[in-house]
C-alpha cells in the first residue's frame, strides 16, 4: 500500500524532510502544505537582501545553480507535491488526517496521512507594548517582511530596532548600509545577551557605536508613539524618534496546531520530540523551529531555532517518517553573526551560562591575529575559552573580531562535542601556513593559557574587575609592560609603565606590599611579567585577561580619550 | 643547585622550549646555542618575503608587536641566554656537556648541562644529481636563502623548481608574482604527492597551468647544466632552460649530532623520542624538525616537520627538561598551502595513504560554495572525505578551492582526533550564518553523502574511472542532468542531456540494459537522478563523484575545448 506522508510547513525543515522522505521511500506520496506563498527560502538571508548585498529576493529562494525552489521544482525534481496558500487548521490524530483550508477560496478539505511531519516554524515574538500595530512597525521573518523593510529603508530616515540579538544587529547593519540613522534598544544590560558574556559583548557594542549606531541597553520599551504611522519609541519618560521600528526580541515556536491536537509541548514551550524527532504521537514527527531539542553539555531541553539545526532535524524526521532510521543528537548552542567589520559568535556555554548551570569554571581571554602576524591582511580576534575547573573540559568558546572567528568556533564546536579538555585542544593538529594562522593557532594559544591557569601558573583578572578597582580607587599597581611607543599611543589611564624588557632590572621600582596587575596589548607579555614577578618573590601579582585589546572601556591616547 | 638547561637550535622548537623551560623553572640557567646568525624566524614565511607580500625580512623574526626576537630580546624578556654563530660539535653524554665552536674564532669551549634539548631542525634534501653546486641553484630554508632568492628573482628570467610539494608550489607562486617564467618539475606523477589524492591534486595543477606555470610531473631530474651559473635542468634527453633553480624535494632531519652521541635514531631517520619528547638518553630531549612523532591514525612513526608541531613539541620538551610534566600526543598529518587563488590542504589520511595502510575505505567528493550561495563573495571549494567502510570512522579530509578550506580542515582535524564517524560529523553544531556557510556546512553535506554511500543509497564513481571508460570507448550512458543552459556553456564531450526536472518524464529515452552514469555541476542533482532511476527500476546506475566542478580533465564549451 502506498504510504502518505504529509508535511506541514515548506521552509528549511519541512522542505528537507519532504525531499528526504521521498528519496528514502520513492513509492510514498509526499505532500507539503504551506500557508504562505513563498516556500523554501533562506530567512537568514533577509538582512542581506535589505542591505542590497543580495539584490534579488529570488536568490534567497533558489538553489545554488539558480533554480527557484517553487512547487514546480519540488514536483519535477523531488517528486513532492507542494500546496501553498493552504492552511492546516486541525489535525485529527484518531482519523490520521489533517483539515486544510485554501486561503483564497476558504474551501476546506481533508487529507489523510500515514505519517505527519510538523515543520510549522516560529514567529517573531511581539512584545506586549502599546501601539504595536502602528504602520511601519515590522518584524524580520518572511519574504513579505523583507520586501516591506527594503521599501521603507530610505536614506536619512530613522530606524529603531527593539532587541539586540542576532537578527536585531544584522538588521541594524543592513539599515546603516542603506543610510538610515539607527538606534538599537535592548532590555537587558548588554548587546547579544545569551550569545556573549558581557566583556565580549562590549567589543561588539564598541563597534556598533563606532559605526554610528546608537546603542541603548537596559532599556525596556513601554510602547510606540504615533497616530497612523509610528513616530517614536517610548522608553520610560523618553521618546526615541523613529520613522520605522523593527521588532526583533526573539521568536516563539508555532505550536498551536500541535497543542490543539493534544501533542506534548515541552518545558521550553516548543513541541517535545525524542531523538527520532518523533512527538508524543508515534505517527507524528516534528522538526525545525517549532520543536525543542537537547543541549549536549547541560542535558537540558532548549529552544534554539536555527536554519542549520532545522536542516539536520528535517533530514532525521524525513528518514524516520519514511520508514528509515535516523537520530538527531542535539545541539551545543553554536551561533554566529557578522556585524559591520566584526565577526562574533559562540559555541557551547558562555561563562554566565556555565555558572548558571552550576559549573565551577576557569576562563581565558586571548586576543591575537587570525593569521601569521606578518601576513598581509592579518586581523585581530579575541577568544574567550570557558572550561570546567575540576576536569579541564572545554565548555564553551566565544570569539569576536575582524578576523576569521568561524574557523575557531567550528573547531571548538567539534572539540566540545567530543568532551575535549584544554590539554586535548592544545594538541590539535590544526592546519598551519602563514595565510591561515600563526604557527600556534589562536585556539591552541588559548588552550595553553587555560592549562597554565588551571595549573596555577597563570593568574588572570578580568578587565571588568580591574575597571571596578580603578573606579573604586583601590590601592594597587596597574603595570603596563608594553613599549614606551605603544604606551604613548594608547593606554589605560592610571597605569605605570615598565616595558617587559626592563622589568628584570627595575624590580626595585615596584612595592612588594601591593597587588600588581600587569597587562600588555594581549596580555602574553602581561603573563610573562607575572612570571618574572613571581620568580622575584612578589606574592600578589596577576595579569589582566586579554590585555588592552580586550579592554572594552575608554582608553587614553596621546591627545584624547576615546 | 641551579639547573643548567642547554638548547641546541634557536628556531621554532628551540626558542619555544627554552622560553618555556625558564618560565617553568625560573632558577634554571637556560642557554640556547645556534650555529646561524638569525634566530627564531618564521621559515614558513619565506615565500611571502620573496613575493614581496612581506616587505622586510625582519618581520619574519619579530613578535606580533614588532619586537625583533634577537638575543637581546631573549635575555631581557625571556631570561634566556642565546649564543649565535656557535656550533655544537659534540655531545659528551657521560660528562653531560657539549663542545661548542665559535664560528668566527674557531675557538672551542665546553658547556655543562643537566638537561639538553635538541632542536637541530632539518635541512633541504639535496638530490644526488650532476652539477648541483652551480651558482643560482638554491634551497628555501634560511633567511640567507630568502634574501638570495629575492635578489635573483628578476622579472622575465626563468626559474625551475624541482619538487612540487608545499614549499615548491609556494615558491612557484612567489616567483610568478615577481614576473618570472616558472617551471615546476616533480618526479612523481602528480603535484603535492603525499598531500592530495590524484584527482584533488589535478585541481591544483589546473590552477597552476592557468596562472602560467609550466607543470611537469613524472619527470626525474638527472642533472643541471651550466658552466658557472646554472643554464638548464636536464630531464632525460630534454633540457629546460633556467636562470635559477630552486631545489625543493623535501627536507631531512639534522640528526648527525644525535647519531654521533649514540642516541637512538627512529625508523624514519629522525631522532626517536617518547611522549615526553625524551630521547633514548633520559637527560636529553628533542623537539621540532629533527625528531619523529607518532601518527594518531596509523600508530606508525612519521617524520612530518611543521612549524605548528615544532612549537607544541618545544613546549613539551621545555616543560619536561625543567622538571615539569607534559606529553605530546602525536599528529594526524594536517597540512595546507595557498597557491595563487587556491587554498589546498589535508588532514588525516588521503585515500591513497589509507589504502596503503590497509584500510577498506569509502570516499566522497563534494564540491559546493563556501558560504550561503547567495552571499556575495561565496566561492567554490571541493571536499574529499575518506572513511573506514566498516565503521564509518572518518580517516581524512582533503579540501581544495578558492573559498575557505582551512575551516573545514580544522573541524575535520578535531573530529578525526576524537575518532568521529560520518554520522557524528553530520550532526556537528557548526557556526551558521550566510557569511560563513550554507545552512548545511560543506563538511556536513559531505558526511551526509558519505552516510548515503555507506548505507548503499548512493553509488558513486570517480571522474578518473569515467575518463578511462570514455577513453576506452565503453558502452555506457553518461547522463548530464543539468539545465540546457548549463550544458550549453560547458560539458563533458559525449554526455547525453536530460535535465533533472525532465527525467521522470523522459525515462523511456534511456536504455535499461546499459550502465548509466549521471552527473551535474556538483553531483547533488546527479545523486537525485540516480535515486529517480533506482526508483524506476534501472539496475545499473551511478553518479559521478563531484560532478563537473571536480572534473579535472578537458571540457567542451559552446565554442572550444579547454
Amino acid at each position: 500500500m502506498k504510504m502518505n506522508i504529509v508535511v506541514i510547513g515548506a521552509n528549511a525543515a519541512g522542505a528537507k524532510s519532504a525531499s528526504k522522505a521521498k528519496r528514502i521511500n520513492p513509492k510514498a506520496e509526499v505532500t507539503v502544505i504551506d500557508r504562505g506563498n513563498f516556500i523554501s527560502y533562506g530567512a537568514c538571508g533577509i538582512p542581506y537582501f535589505v542591505s542590497d548585498a543580495v539584490e534579488d529576493v529570488k536568490e534567497l529562494m533558489s538553489t545554488a545553480v539558480g533554480v527557484v525552489r517553487d512547487h514546480h521544482f519540488f514536483k519535477k525534481v523531488k517528486g513532492v507535491t507542494v500546496k501553498t496558500n493552504t492552511e492546516v487548521i486541525a489535525i485529527d490524530r484518531a482519523a490520521k488526517s489533517v483539515c486544510l483550508r485554501d486561503a483564497q477560496t476558504s474551501q476546506e478539505t481533508t487529507l489523510a496521512y500515514d505519517r505527519l511531519i510538523l515543520a510549522t516554524g516560529s514567529s517573531p515574538f511581539i512584545p506586549k507594548i502599546n501601539n504595536v500595530d502602528l504602520t511601519n512597525v515590522l518584524t524580520v521573518k518572511s519574504i513579505e517582511d523583507a520586501e516591506l523593510l527594503k521599501r521603507l529603508a530610505v536614506h536619512g530616515s530613522r530606524a529603531c530596532i527593539v532587541g539586540d540579538g542576532l537578527i536585531g544587529l544584522e538588521t541594524a547593519e543592513a539599515l546603516c548600509h542603506k543610510g538610515l540613522q539607527v538606534t538599537v534598544v535592548e532590555m537587558r544590560d548588554q548587546v547579544l545577551p545569551g550569545v556573549l558574556d558581557r566583556e565580549m559583548a562590549a567589543l561588539v557594542e564598541k563597534q556598533l557605536k563606532q559605526q554610528g549606531v546608537t546603542v541603548m541597553t537596559g532599556c525596556a520599551v513601554s510602547g510606540l508613539v504615533g497616530d497612523d504611522a509610528v513616530e517614536a519609541v517610548q522608553i520610560g519618560d523618553m521618546q526615541i524618534p523613529a520613522d520605522l521600528v523593527v521588532l526583533a526580541p526573539g521568536v516563539t515556536p508555532n505550536v498551536e496546531l500541535a497543542r490543539t491536537a493534544g501533542l506534548e509541548i515541552g518545558v521550553t514551550g516548543a513541541i517535545a520530540v525524542d531523538k527520532l524527532q518523533c512527538t508524543s504521537d508515534p505517527n507524528i514527527y516534528a522538526c525545525g523551529d517549532c520543536c525543542e531539542t537537547t543541549h549536549l553539555i547541560t542535558g537540558k531541553k532548549v529552544f534554539i531555532p536555527l536554519g542549520s539545526t532545522a536542516n539536520k532535524q528535517g533530514r532525521v524526521a524525513g528518514i524516520n517518517a519514511a520508514g528509515g532510521e535516523a537520530t538527531f543528537a542535539g545541539v551545543i548552542g553554536t551561533s554566529i553573526l557578522r556585524v559591520f567589520n566584526l565577526n562574533a559568535g559562540k559555541t557551547g556555554l558562555t561563562e554566565a551560562e556555565a555558572r548558571a548551570n552550576g559549573f565551577d569554571v576557569e576562563t581565558v581571554l586571548s586576543p591575537s591575529h587570525d593569521k601569521a602576524h606578518f601576513f598581509p591582511g592579518a586581523k585581530p580576534i579575541v577568544l574567550k575559552l570557558v572550561a570546567e575547573r575540576s576536569t579541564g573540559r572545554i565548555l564553551g568558546l566565544q570569539a569576536v573580531g575582524e578576523g576569521n572567528v568561524d574557523k575557531r568556533l567550528d573547531a571548538a564546536a567539534t572539540a566540545i562535542t567530543f568532551g575535549a579538555t584544554a590539554e586535548q585542544v592544545s594538541q590539535l593538529d590544526l592546519a598551519y601556513a602563514p595565510p591561515y594562522s600563526a604557527a600556534m593557532d589562536n585556539l591552541i594559544v588559548a588552550a595553553d593559557i587555560l592549562k597554565n591557569k588551571l595549573a596555577g601558573h597563570a593568574r588572570g583578572i578580568s578587565s571588568h574587575e580591574v575597571k571596578r578597582m580603578l573606579d573604586d580607587g583601590d590601592d594597587f599597581i596597574l603595570l603596563d609592560v608594553r613599549s614606551p611607543a605603544e604606551h604613548g599611543e594608547v593606554r589605560i589611564e592610571g597605569a605605570k609603565l615598565i616595558p617587559l624588557g626592563m622589568l628584570r632590572e627595575k624590580l626595585e621600582e615596584l612595592p612588594r606590599d601591593k597587588e600588581i596587575i600587569t597587562y600588555c596589548k594581549i596580555s602574553l607579555r602581561g603573563y610573562e611579567a607575572q612570571k618574572i614577578l613571581d620568580a622575584a618573590g612578589f606574592e600578589n601579582t596577576k595579569f589582566m585577561d586579554g590585555g588592552i585589546l580586550a579592554w572594552p572601556y575608554a582608553l587614553t591616547t596621546a591627545t584624547t580619550t576615546f
